[in-house]
């Protein structure tokens, strides 16, 4: 049986972090994974989307979800602008059988923090604004950061139309049966141009701070990565009537790359290489498979070696699969290159929190988007299981409220800039 | 993309085998597979049994739909009873993205191998009845030939009750939503009574007839075959912020073990073992899995091969599993016995069918667990790809009739024995 979802204690109360994730506790609970499968645009992230916005409404926000799906609720200065915007905030959609942090944390850090900066009386110089972006984890269409993608045009709109999720329904009619005009669908250079200063709050998928004895890290860059499907490509038939000489099974050719992608990446120190999807078609226990799927994903510090490895396993696969008697095929999902966050930005946040340690992360998110475009920064929360994408993946209460009131602390300092 | 299913030629007939089953070459079809899925108590399923009642309707057939799924369409000697009858028929239900004729091809045949028979004016001495067997592939609950397991008591009916199928709904919930109460499903000793010679017409899962030249071939025994799961569980892990040297990743010894099985097999002479459905849990392509299961297909004329050659990659895989910090656990879902057809009653059969090759299959059928408890054979139809459960499954339309008149001549000396 799959491990129960560590999710927050119920108890904890309302005004905390702890205590909003409490609220949400249900939500997209998958009896069969364990943890939460929350994709973009299903009944679950949608009940999600309906937290938020009863929160936002509660502190009196501004809200408005823009055509590409994505919430901003904002918090205007006494002069109403929504020019050079602090922006907060993160996702509300997880990867299958995910944790209750990745993602939700940091929409519901930005609420705790804008309570704080509220009761301590904060009179803002810049609007501030909670943003949740769809679709940052890309287990739906394939895609990771698809929001921003789409939103800052990193991504062509028609290509992100025809992204198909695991039914074959396509980005385009999913967004259209939630209520979004696909032909609306692309890049917004006004909602991009409000945002001065995008700041993301996210649970750590790693251990850095359980090693620094600290509940709080700031981000310094993202590892590039990509997705890659491999389509091996072989002869279907009947598992009992077909002599194991007569095959070319897919099957093998996919273990083979999977061995392969393993051993190429262990090669070439600080890269990360996982097959964490694999589909045969049809998929019958009796039924020698006719094509295999299989997902690469991908990662190094630096790109040309990422590009250097993805390189390396497709030539490993072709050999592997004409030894099956299979073909293979590479296409490549997406790729985001190594990115480093606003510099300046980051020393200052140093300043703020001198016990915060500054770390690289190999995880993907939009705040490695949004970087490309305007200042941006990341703050880490301790995860003590260092154990992420799964149910495992856990926050203390103390670190969670930690989180927040570092949150608060940057956003007062960028609210209310030293100089005046 | 898939290949399109092989269908019958729409243009043949409507009183030939062909004819009949252009009339369901739509039902089911799978745009994403190719070919058909048609599982047990689904829409495509159902809407096959209504094709087939209608034709039973037509030919005034008396017709019944036991409490365990089978149908059973009549045609009574004059003197009206049902012992000591003749039974042909075959099953509906397909494999995901199966061929247009495994199944469909037997009930086909025993429909115009009736109107041969009443065409030629037969008055019948013994009852004939045609059987639609559920669930034969075992593609939706996971045992294979499921009908005649219950109806005979082969299988445990409260295991059946309890068997699940992908989306975990159980046999016993989806047999309620189908209208059949769970409480009377069982064994059915008064059903099988009735039963005095089962004949199943099916098409070749092989090359035997295309290598003998002949339409037609007569069986004589069914490779013991069974299903095993294994599970593989290890560390659930976010893709990319855990290092290469840090993981359990049940992928990766999920991809030994196929290796693994496809070498035991091959080292046994005989044997066939197939991984043709691998299941990663959670499935995300940026998550390295916490768990894979693996199906496993093995099958050996000799039992005790077949049974040692599963202990062999049961020890394998456990060597496998703990070299990456897995663990492993193998469950048996379903394991037939090689089994043989009467052979007074196939030696009969090649008495009028001299041209007929004689030849074992590797493929699972419902004949193989009837002729446990009652006089069965088996009749092949020569497959021109020698492709099975897969779109490029075929018949030829003048072999299709070739076995329907063969099924009707058998039939014929069965219905009036020779000795009156």
């Amino acid at each position: 049986m799959p491990a129960p979802a560590a999710g927050p204690r119920t108890a904890a109360p309302a005004d905390t972090v702890a205590g909003l994730l409490a609220e949400i506790s249900r939500v997209g609970a998958d009896p069969h994974r364990g943890g939460y499968s929350r994709p973009v645009f299903s009944s679950a992230e949608f009940d999600l989307r309906a937290w938020f916005l009863a929160h936002a409404a509660k502190r009196g926000l501004d809200v408005e979800t823009d055509r590409n799906g994505v919430i901003w609720a904002w918090w205007y200065t006494p002069a109403g602008d929504t020019a050079n915007a602090v922006v907060t905030g993160s996702h509300l959609d997880s990867v299958p059988g995910g944790g209750a942090f990745d993602g939700p944390l940091g929409v519901a850090s930005a609420l705790v923090a804008l309570d704080i900066l509220r009761a301590g009386g904060l009179r803002p110089e810049r609007p501030l604004a909670i943003a949740v972006f769809p679709e940052e984890e890309g287990s739906r269409f394939g895609v990771a950061c698809l929001g921003t993608r789409v939103l800052t045009g990193a991504i062509d709109v028609d290509l992100a139309r025809g992204l198909r999720d695991q039914n074959g329904d396509s980005f385009a009619e999913v967004a259209a049966k939630s209520g979004f005009d696909p032909a609306f669908l692309g890049p917004d250079p006004e909602a991009l141009a409000r945002i001065g200063t995008f700041i993301e709050l996210h649970v750590e998928q790693g251990r850095v701070l359980i090693d620094r004895h600290q509940p709080v890290g700031i981000g310094s860059s993202i590892l590039g990565h990509g997705r890659w499907r491999l389509s091996v490509t072989g002869q279907g038939n009947h598992a009992g009537t077909t002599l194991m000489t007569d095959r070319h099974d897919p099957m093998i050719a996919a273990a083979g790359i999977v061995m392969a992608i393993r051993d190429t990446a262990r090669a070439q120190p600080g890269t990360r290489a996982t097959v964490g999807r694999l589909e045969p078609v049809p998929g019958g226990t009796n039924v020698i498979a006719s094509r295999v799927d299989l997902w690469l994903d991908a990662r190094h510090p630096d790109d040309a070696v990422t590009a250097a490895v993805v390189a390396t396993i497709l030539a490993e696969a072709r050999l592997i699969a004409a030894n099956e008697g299979c073909t293979v095929q590479l296409t490549e999902e997406s790729v985001s290159r190594t990115v480093s966050f606003d510099s300046a930005l980051r020393d200052h946040l140093s300043l703020l929190l001198p016990d915060a340690p500054v770390q690289d992360t190999g995880a993907g998110h939009d705040a490695g988007i949004l970087t490309q475009f305007v200042p941006t920064a990341m703050l880490f929360v301790r995860n003590p299981t260092g154990v992420s994408h799964s149910p495992e993946e856990y926050v203390e209460d103390d670190d969670a409220e930690a989180g927040a009131r570092a949150l608060a602390l940057v956003l007062a300092d960028l609210l209310v800039p030293a100089s005046t």
